[in-house]
């Protein structure tokens, strides 16, 4: 950590700083330049992290030196982490192989579910998506089947053969989503719920964390820290969009964060083109070009019908769509070195 | 609604759009213009606002004419919502009174409280502050004291006489704070906590909503919504400011959402400038501001020893700092026909 | 249009808004639904666009309907423009073949230039770029060589056959710079500079006109609107990254944006990821991701000794690894049926 | 500055930056702390803010410390500047006395200029502002009167007295429009055509120079600069809002940007709360929080028949709201120890 001083700081300040720097067990460093005095300190300044250095008299800013996370960066871990999914952990997130999860943005009924779930996987879907529990900015809209939306996918992966990935809203819920779904799914709007961030660390399942709508880079990673400071380090961070001005697409998906996240961190890192667009005609490049990026896997959602979906049916592609977009993918996939 | 068609339109998708209007027992009026043909909804649209007609054959696009909002809207209620607070609900919020809750970020000992809650007391502010359970962004971060820190707050209410107003983080805390405190804080994080925002909504205390980093108007007052279906009414709305690129701040106070919220809803509207501003020198002039906006309120974040603070402490205003702001503003209220 | 009257409206205010819409030659269609009033307008809606229907009283809200460009939309023209460049006009851009701009961020030499030239020809660029007026945020940065820079450019085109792009600041230089460039570039910061737009619009060059900083892409498509206005048709639109509140890149490349302006527009679109991110390790990874998600071309900041680089050293490649991340272009581009 | 290095940085990357740093004139002072090294430098940084030390092997990143403006800081002058406007310098902006500029978006006649005119100086504005060229976002929309546009406002001022403030778009028109106005108005558009601000630079008339729509503090002080730096002081800063994703106004106006100016700069501060919000019912609220806030002033869109505008009739008010928005004002700025 740097603190820079005021071009007026007094000695008596300039102590104060140093006092309480070795207070807290770090070195201080004071260099005076030129124009400015600076205070370097040595050590690890996570310590003082919370200390509000910047309004200590004579004190102009602070300029942490450090990421303000660990268990999740790659300094900590060089290597990339390859989270396995499924009962028996064949599935892979994170190496040559990308993984596609798709399926329905809600579970409406078993046989819609099936219907979708059967060809995704035909087209080479290896994760079975659906939402059981639904977040949804308006209190009138449809809110989920819950526990009988659960079953449903249990019932959706007996028959494909698909690990499950659906949404858990609620810490009290966390314990029953466990035990039935492969992925646990942290939604946007719950990327700092931070008490269901700690309850999904405490479960031995992989967490797919969505980026917030408005988070830096920063504080996503952060949030996947609280899960892995649980003990729980099978995270997959998922790019999803973020808000800014524009209006002729419902967020935009910065794709650059897939290779600054996959330099900050070892996490494997995933891309949901349907959310960030908002437009399923926009799903297939976007998917392409997450791809090109470096993205590790994609989730997508699909609907037999979407004119009849209860919730982001101008997202989903059909079935069809759905096969033909997985065919260029491969060829994008293939061009830059992966397997789909 | 209005929904737009495209021009090369053909009559068998217009039967069809038809169609599925008057399936949701609307009634739909189409015109032919010059360069496009319409068709408009009677009836109450929200019937079908969750049916994606954008993605109909033939449609170019779809604009609601109602608001999604209904409970919370100014065209619902009329009059101004005066939201009364405390054992005896002598406070009144939303009336030509301003009411100042004033206190520390977070709640670290009962000493400290005491110190301040005394002092925020003499100065004016009519209810106190502080965090038991706090949402922080990293998890290495001071998490509050939790129900010993409740206990603080009941302890210093006691001896103040002032109410007080905490935030609660997970639904299964619900019932405790709702026993303890006098409003129920929802935080900025939490604004899409559509659980959280039910359990409160079931209770029988005040709820002061924060808006999201990145809420628009409209989901923030559909969150209120949220709140207001489960049947109570008793909603407090706090702008404490939005995220965009300016990087002096923490945040960007937006004080136009004051008079627009105003206008569009009948619940009253607080100002956070501690938390929108991040820094203690800025509060007191958007402070004044705030309240020359027309807020009905402030939230303001005290501590005797910034220095010290475990949370926040670089936003955080000494007692005498506090007091001379609240005589300034009491000026202000003056110029523009309030009280403080 | 669409104009939205309030639910208390009375008939003298439907009878004045009314007969204001006949005042310009156009028909207006009242509607009365169950909750609303609306009224349609039928004819060239463009024709009152500056009209303040909305603060008419009694009026709610007004919603255009049709798009308020013209010349640039796909609805105007439905087949790909395609911009021819250079003198013998062989290089075409927006057909299948795409095209690489490459070359230094400022012109600092005719020796560096030379070298760079060669480099980026020999690695498949098609067209040279190179900054002779600069536009720098600080007065106190370098601010191109200027007319001299020009002469280099031309120089540079003469020994490698490369058509040169390079940006024209001010009105005073659109003959100059007309007179010797192939392509006229419009920077971000210029993008709403409209006497420069006229001016270029007057000349018979390509125009090559960057997306501003925080533009939408309904004002992007409008400055195109303005050139071709003046009698230009020959626009490439460049997406180069819009200011989010992230701080880890320098911008966020809107990746969506490609897709959404061929759809919305017929004119030829191009991506620059090196002004985009602002750190030359993403630019590669944003390339390919931008060629898969459908551009037609892109720009690349490309510096023999990036160290020594008088503007924006941090995001140029060095030849080797401009001509490494070439060739794995070609590849992403065969993936998506294009050529490189 | 400093220069954090990567945690395995070599020695030869080490002295390959300190003699980068040496051969700039600077001191590198290096400290090995014990996560990280790190090398301030001794001197004026400035001098190497251009050379691209974050690409050097082994840099990680590097953070200024001092900011990279001069003659607008407060650093460099501490007294506040005081602008003097007009034939006799007698209005003085940044004083204790606030400013009001009101007058139509845009010149539409002299008749019309001249009732508005005569409205705004009774009712205490004591400048004139108006559009004779103007930026439209559409080549379609009224552009201005341009010359004859000017030779009203010369007119309207020998009339009432009022020193006028004028719009210049074009580096070609800036001696034009210096002959004529009293202060030359910078658009929000033009902030960073640097072209224009070097032209204004060298006039002797005052510059109210609004910030860009996604400027930062920092970017909007650096256009200052480019002002002053060619010998001309009297700049007038002016927040008009910033672009959000928030779509209920205009744009959303950073009111904290008026004391976080007047503390990094001693340039005075005005707002225009007329374009920030783009609603005529907002520019009341808004203009009453900027006095609180601490502004020097005030621009306000004024017309007589809003209805009839050719530009931005939404946002203007009639003179008779103006007048008694005016005799609020003056509340609120005696209650900051101001006048009007």
């Amino acid at each position: 950590m740097i603190i820079v001083l005021k071009p007026d700081v007094s000695q008596a300040d300039i102590d104060h700083v140093v006092q309480r720097i070795k207070d807290h067990g770090l070195t201080p460093h004071v260099s005076a330049g030129k124009e400015r005095t600076i205070i370097g300190v040595i050590g690890d300044e996570r310590a003082i992290e919370n200390l509000p250095l910047s309004i200590f008299p004579g004190v102009d800013k602070v300029m942490p030196i450090l990421s303000p996370y660990k268990l999740v960066s790659r300094e900590f871990k060089h290597e990339d982490t390859l989270v396995a999914v499924g009962p028996d952990r064949t599935i892979q997130i994170g190496g040559t192989r990308l993984h596609v999860m798709a399926g329905p943005c809600a579970v409406e009924s078993l046989e819609r579910l099936m219907t979708v779930a059967e060809s995704v996987r035909a087209a080479g879907a290896t994760i079975l998506r659906g939402g059981a529990f639904k977040p949804r900015t308006s209190p009138h809209s449809f809110q989920g089947l819950g526990d009988e939306g659960l079953d449903h996918l249990i019932e959706a992966k007996k028959k494909t053969g698909l690990p499950i990935v659906t949404e858990v809203l609620d810490t009290r819920d966390v314990e029953l989503v466990a035990s039935k779904a492969d992925i646990l799914q942290i939604g946007t709007r719950n990327m700092q719920n931070f008490r269901l961030l700690i309850e999904v660390g405490q479960t031995d399942k992989p967490v797919m964390l969505k980026r917030g709508l408005s988070a830096t880079i920063k504080e996503f990673l952060l949030s996947a820290e609280y899960i892995m400071k649980q003990g729980n380090p099978r995270v997959i961070l998922c790019e999803r969009g973020i808000r800014t001005f524009e209006t002729q697409v419902r967020n935009t998906l910065d794709l650059a964060a897939v290779p600054v996240l996959k330099q900050l961190s070892h996490l494997p890192v995933i891309v949901d083109p349907s959310h960030a667009t908002g437009k399923w005609e926009l799903v297939a490049p976007m998917a392409k070009a997450a791809i090109a990026a470096g993205a590790d896997g994609l989730m997508i959602e699909v609907h037999a019908n979407p004119e009849e979906a209860l919730c982001d049916g101008e997202e989903s592609l059909k079935p069809p769509k759905f096969h033909a977009m997985m065919q260029e993918l491969k060829k994008v996939a293939a061009a830059v070195g992966r397997e789909l």
